[in-house]
């Protein structure tokens, strides 16, 4: 794989996709939006073209998007992921889809309603079976401090999946954007960062706050 | 309630309940260590009071000291959180009953094993019904962090519960130990905390050291 692979963003219209797209193409990748909406996505790339010279953005609808990618990216609502997922499998195999679904169930997206199972992302790497490795990541960012390349991201990111080697391919294109991901073990234990982000939302109600995060302490990552 | 109520720790021997112990007293509560094990029980007293002068320290089998406990502390294994608590059920009534309980699942204790509706301290809850007020908290601190009174405590505490007033009671037991605990809505939200614990065994293991712990970021608990 190139130094630089090109990323999809299936659902790259919407705050956590674009946010993402966004912070990628600054960080000099290729971008590809999907979306089943040609003018949001078309304005989408206007968006992240108008901030950042010489971006290499493009769009398509979902499947043309993750047939283009060499890494795919899952930003759609919870209600969406499966069906998105089953429309664009062809594309996937042998690839790494890096799945930030949180299982939210509104209108009290600030309770904890997990799936039956646990996790809603090991569901889907249960679905597609081993030719797609499955990499659940950027549950518990908040997307506007993604997209406001002026804000350090104070919230570390929680890599779960079964293959290690797709792990720390995440990890360093979390890196490349500033923000720090950790290994968190295989793919069922993205349950723990997908119920997470109901207490961020419940914590950032209660307090009073916007963007709260979360971040591994003890842990001294030069030593690694 | 006085100041400082009796906590009786249920599970008081254990490497979280004497480490809870310690502290509590260190704080000035009048600490009960509950335990089956009466020989264990005295020497989990004798350690804490040969580390703290006036230490009001003593112990009773569960059912005795979930009697004389004005707050009860639940630090067992999970295997044993459900018929502890129902032998002491009828010493509970209008209580809080502060439950640290994570369903780790030996041997696989770094891979997150959520038990059926998600989390083991909500279906205490369940069981209990409203006349005990519970609350989960501590499944993320390491004992060992907190078992050295000379060690800072770098890791938030998540409280879960359905009775405000009830969280707020705990939250003033953490910060009185030293530890910041935080909101975290509903007892159902529990699922998260225990779900960190096995991320944080996982994180132990992959990055060789034994006490990550989790900070919530974005927070000016001072404007609360």
């Amino acid at each position: 794989m190139p130094d630089k692979p090109i990323i999809s963003i299936l659902g790259g219209t919407g705050a956590q996709g674009s946010a993402l797209a966004l912070r990628w193409v600054n960080a000099g990748y290729p971008v590809v939006i999907g979306s089943r909406n040609g003018r949001k996505a078309g304005q989408a790339c206007e968006h992240i073209s108008g901030q950042i010279k010489s971006a290499s953005i493009s769009h398509d609808d979902n499947v043309g998007a993750a047939a283009k990618g060499q890494i795919v990216v899952l930003c759609v609502p919870y209600a969406s992921q499966r069906s998105t997922v089953e429309s664009v499998r062809a594309a996937l195999g042998g690839k790494i889809l890096v799945d930030a679904t949180v299982p939210l169930v509104p209108p009290k997206v600030a309770r904890v309603q997990l799936p039956e199972g646990g996790s809603a992302v090991a569901a889907i790497q249960a679905m597609l079976g081993d030719s797609v490795k499955v990499v659940s990541a950027f549950q518990n960012v908040a997307a506007h401090v993604l997209g406001d390349l002026s804000s350090a991201v104070d919230c570390d990111v929680l890599v779960c999946g079964n293959d290690v080697a797709a792990r720390e391919t995440v990890i360093k294109l979390a890196a490349d954007i500033g923000v720090r991901a950790i290994h968190a073990g295989p793919i069922s234990n993205s349950a723990a960062a997908e119920a997470l982000t109901s207490i961020l939302i419940s914590i950032n109600s209660r307090y009073k706050v916007s963007g709260a995060g979360m971040r591994i302490t003890g842990l001294d990552l030069t030593r690694k």
